[in-house]
């Protein structure tokens, strides 16, 4: 049995791992950290039979965990992510902080980094793509829930070089759990209910850097995106439909043949057949990401919909996906395909 | 113009009374107060085009205005309508501190009130009832949302001695607006969403003495009540299915005349006819209480279903009903009906 | 393996049987009909990645399954259910259409029934209650959805003899895929969304035979109930607030304890433990059932708050809890408890 | 007294069209018919108080009426039209039939024309760019629910000669409602809730060329655009998020300027000031357009933002609007600024 530490086990993305572990064969939870709930049990927490404790954090005996999941904000993961690789253990980090490669970057969108001497360790978790690096990895800095969709649908056309244009416009719409449990104004029912509205626009989330350095790598040239998220009436799942300009050589048939041969042999990842449309209801709940093309109306134009469950790929089963190749078991254990 | 003053305007009874004063053509607001957001503008708060400025609470002339509207949480609203009286303005407070008549009862149900004195001035204004006693008065306690559904439908009832059995049960589900604007984890989206929970059950409700006193008021003997409240995933409307034994001697069309004739002439309260169910569709965004009323399979054995908008006949239009009856103005200016 | 057939597998049930047995060791799907879209492919008609075949109902070998699973409508049931039986397979049928012990009942609240004869084989498939029948049925009729949560909540009491009144009062509310998947006015998005209605109030609904039968067998003597359910915004869920009276001497220690006896060792049903209440989020897309218990407020009178999945415990999982029984494999299999 | 006539009442924009009438203080209905529920009143249908009866269609007095509003579908509504003007009313028709001025773009998107005569008879009916002519018409086309924010937000631009590119990307997402009130399996509950899906993408949704129509007019040169509209789990409201380039020496505040001068003095038409962004929350029950700009992230790049209520502005509240403007009515009577 892998043993399993979480830190900061009472937000949505820890409760997640909670519920993914009460269901995975070859793995255990032995601590589960809350600075604000500790002393409570997960079922205190959520609707949920659980009955996980949360310790304080002071209290986790980290080098009791063969991997460690961090749940914790970026600015304090980095720290956290240095203690329990010095503990011995493994360490897949949910924040941002170890997903930007370049400092300079990482600390204009975010903040001074606490712990940079880290970064080249780190393995960006996208674990279609970095399956091989993953799987030697002993620190995992997992994807961000808005950029693993468009990475996976736009990667293999980047990397066959047919992408044209200036910039990939990414219009983005995700439920609300992806803004975290903390009560807020914008997250209050009412709030939310029956709306619909755009946040941080153009090129102000702090995703965009993530999928700029990832779009670039698979590219091998710098690319630009203009990135529109949404707050959906919904808890779960993100759809990003995007504006891309392909080689007008290619035709659909062409452009749908890349992404199934970039994704042969994948289970999470389905790329839909011509004439259908990645929606929510094809990935809520599982660790599933949908992607299909559909023609923009001229040549060469098209719109790529991918889908994820923010909380599933986008999160806390992408960890686990990443967790079971470090430790080399069945890739989908506790997962839903 | 009557001129209107709102303390505590950043509320959700606050923006309601706001967005129905812009479309009531014999009123004008001459100050909304607000302690958190002075300095700012309702459209700064809500998405809305309502420009007027929310002032700190101790800046609000209270004798500039004909009539001041208090959206302030109980145990706050009495020392405030001591002050709009003393101002010379009429009052209508929002708050439950003026609607309980028995000192004892507010007392072992709130905490020590704070103006006592005020009990014996103090009309109960739920409208179709006690709308002469309005007219007259300068101090309104507006009913709480949950008890002016009930009450409507079961005081002709009560009124005409053909309530048996020694208990009502009313089970009742609201909107999360009735949980007010304040952030929590109970009215996070994501706790409310796709979840549908029973809370404060059985005789712990506040409403539960605010309902008993007007049961009893018009039955002229004491009723006690069983109350279930839900949280519904909708953002408005109280919905209340009663279950209740009457003289086994009264038929359905008996009942229902009863109701028609209770409430004949009036615009707001609507007794639907055999066969048909009230439903928060009948009534959310209006001044409406829809009654209806069905069998429950037994002789003597009867279900009431009552419905409302929360904020509007439950809060503020009934607010706004009560300020146009005290003002000789039509009962329905500024309201939909 | 276990060899599966689904008769009607296009609906709600039947597509959630389907998802089960991707994720179930032990069995595969041999064949899955549907009338009306035989020739599609599930993916054809839900968001999903399941290629099952869906065939016209005429082409199905029966006697290829070891069980089949009947999600027919009552009345075509009970005739498959006849066939089914003669191919040599066993057979759990979902409709309503073998619940019903008494035929004459049967026939005042349904029609006449197609294969009478079938009434004495069959066995009221809710697990916990009768386990060991199920164990050795060839023909379980499986439990309606509101049923499943007021006979989990309530036969333990009944068995103790403690139960007091004339009559027990359950208001229940549902989510909306209980309503099925035929589109209709009623579960238009626009009808239902920010809705909350009753509907077949008080002793009409046709569950309220099957509830009284299980609650008279647990009693061995004769129960009436009242009965409301109401439409719920969401798709899943279904809470049930039952208003009971009980012998004055048990408190809620004792009421909890025997519930918990009942259900010790259960993995699917969870009693909360006292100050908590069952809600949706306790249950949806698993196959729990949440029991809790909370004082109405005087002596002897009770609130039983039950939740479950309407599409899981109320219907496809404790069919497929009901099939890991009879084939004597581990009862959790394919199911999230 | 303005004389009311209403075609095909039963769906969503006959109904807004009834309940709007209620609170208009110079129109009344004089006749109101639906083919597929004559007989009925409209509280038959829906949840609401108005007991307009419902006539056969073939018994409508055409000539009884000063204004005949046509909610039927493209196809009928022309025929319709040409009946409508030859009894001597005005006809405002909320159908695609009569906004199309070019006969072959119209059929090749629709069908064949059945009153191409009207043609050039129909003034567009988006007020506040057509208000002199909608003055003195007969026949309006009322616009198309999409198409009215894009039109509002971009056509002051386009008219000052500033966009830059060769189309424009509008990313649409639109409450059910706008999928009118015909049951099908794509409009049930639980098709659409939880739910977010784009569907009819790029170019191929009949909005485009009325969308292209009217931008191109206000340009006075072709324009062509990519538009994907998305189904979104509410009832109500339209959101469209625009990318769009524009002279690079044209400013945030330079921008606003522009569409704040072609919307000064309008009443419906909201230009939020720089730092918000036009959310459905803005406009919902209302017949507000909001409109916003924000950086795309380069220079000359931008994102202007509209919202609106598909049912008001976007179609019953823009008829009304418009009919006022015919009648020389205030023009906000009966609507909710």
């Amino acid at each position: 049995m892998v043993k399993i530490g979480i830190v900061g086990a009472a937000g949505y993305t820890g409760y997640e791992l909670v519920s993914m572990f009460a269901r995975h064969a070859a793995a255990e939870i032995v601590f589960a950290t809350s600075s604000s709930n500790a002393g409570q049990r997960m079922s205190d927490i959520y609707a949920c039979p659980f009955d996980t404790p949360l310790i304080d954090p002071a209290n986790a005996s980290l080098d009791s965990a063969d991997v460690v999941f961090l749940c914790t904000p970026h600015g304090a993961s980095a720290t956290w992510a240095k203690q329990v690789l010095g503990a011995g253990a493994r360490c897949i980090d949910l924040s941002a902080d170890l997903r930007i490669r370049d400092l300079r970057v990482y600390e204009k969108w975010y903040q001074t980094h606490t712990a940079p001497e880290l970064l080249p360790r780190a393995v960006y978790g996208l674990t279609e793509i970095y399956r091989d690096a993953v799987a030697g990895a002993d620190l995992v800095a997992n994807p961000g829930c808005y950029p693993t969709g468009p990475i996976l649908g736009l990667a293999p056309l980047l990397r066959a070089g047919i992408v044209r244009g200036d910039r990939i416009i990414i219009d983005a719409a995700s439920g609300v759990s992806g803004a975290g449990a903390t009560p807020s104004a914008t997250v209050h029912f009412v709030s939310v209910h029956d709306n619909y509205s755009a946040y941080k626009p153009g090129h102000t989330h702090r995703h965009v850097p993530e999928i700029e350095q990832e779009l670039s790598a698979a590219a091998g040239t710098p690319w630009r995106i203009v990135f529109t998220p949404h707050l959906l009436p919904v808890s779960r799942g993100i759809l990003s439909t995007i504006y891309v300009d392909l080689d007008p050589a290619w035709d659909l048939a062409h452009i749908l043949r890349a992404l199934e041969e970039a994704y042969a042999g994948e289970t999470f990842v389905h790329v839909l057949p011509a004439g259908k449309l990645a929606s929510l209801a094809h990935v809520v709940n599982t660790n599933r990401c949908a992607i299909s093309v559909v023609s923009a109306g001229a040549p060469g134009e098209w719109i790529i919909v991918t889908a994820l469950d923010n909380l599933v790929k986008g999160a806390a089963g992408q960890a686990l996906q990443n967790m079971n190749v470090m430790f080399g078991l069945e890739e989908t254990m506790g997962l839903i395909a």
